[in-house]
């Protein structure tokens, strides 16, 4: 086994829609029981029970209840994606795009606030996977203002500094108002944090 | 024992010049071993022996493993205090305090990478002390900014949202630039992320 296959293990993919079915049961239970639990007292007997799945189809699916885990991480990763995605496609103005993609991550965190303790972990668990979604998520941040920019829509010169910031603030938004406190709109969170990032403090 | 003071032990506070002395070796000790191995690689018997000191005396300073990252955790939150403050005691501007206190952050985390792996291990190993990290330094920028918006210096109306997009901000850009990438300079780092706050990115 070379060392890639090794180190970042790839999850099995079902051929049938009945086993992209079970592989999804087996996600959505890992979600429960990793954010529940944590990595190192989660169980695969307990995440098969869970997911109501036989504990001897689970290696069908995945190697290891570490490759269970790394893939999580790609499923959620993906999945905070696909909820930003629908918000910003009709939003023309680069900002206030910005603007829609937060609000769409804080609600995604709100009903998902398992997110945050699976991702965290992942840097202890699985560093290659959790440094690969702060880097495509600061990418798509960076090619969306880059877009922009050339099309002369924002005061640059954005830089790829513009999309760590901004992904940052993203993140920690979620963290208090999308898991630690739900008292405030989610609307109303976004678009103070974007008008802070439209046209900033300074008077 | 009550639940307090068994759930956030305090670090013993030692008497003489020569215990604070040994205390503190402990505590850098602490910061390489926790930093290099995690917690629960993380042993008493090496930390002491990086530390230079007997392991009859651990107990002197540090009621247990727990305890002492505990104290390792407020430690190190409190050096992240203490390495902005000077910096930006004198930039009476708030939106270039703010620019000021990210480069000395910046600077501090590249000097410090175990920070990182530190405090976020803590959300795991001792989630009270991670929050309060983050509670307090967001109430330390949120306190800043209310001050500035009463001298009628900033464009408000400020809220604590904006504490914790700036955090998130810094905190994202010291883990970039402080300890994943070390090409760019810090003071170029914080100008353009400075100028985002400052102006933002709005034509």
């Amino acid at each position: 086994m070379d060392e890639t296959a090794r180190t970042v293990p790839k999850p099995k993919t079902p051929r049938t829609a009945r086993g992209r079915k079970t592989q999804r049961a087996l996600l959505d239970a890992a979600e429960a029981e990793f954010g529940e639990k944590g990595f190192h007292e989660s169980s695969i007997v307990s995440i098969t029970k869970r997911a109501g799945v036989a504990l001897g189809s689970f290696y069908t699916y995945f190697d290891s209840k570490d490759a269970l885990f790394r893939a999580l991480v790609r499923d959620m990763s993906g999945r905070v994606k696909q909820a930003v995605a629908p918000a910003i496609t009709d939003v023309a103005e680069p900002v206030a795009r910005e603007g829609a993609a937060l609000e769409a991550f804080l609600g995604f965190a709100r009903d998902h606030k398992e997110i945050y303790r699976i991702i965290d972990e992942a840097e202890f668990v699985a560093p290659d996977t959790w440094r690969e979604h702060y880097e495509r998520t600061a990418s798509r941040i960076f090619e969306r203002l880059e877009a922009a920019e050339a099309e002369g829509k924002l005061a640059g010169p954005i830089d790829e500094v513009h999309a760590w910031a901004m992904m940052g603030m993203n993140v920690f938004l979620g963290l208090k108002y999308g898991v630690m406190d739900e008292t405030r709109s989610v609307a109303d969170v976004a678009r103070i944090a974007n008008s802070l990032i439209a046209r900033g403090l300074s008077r």
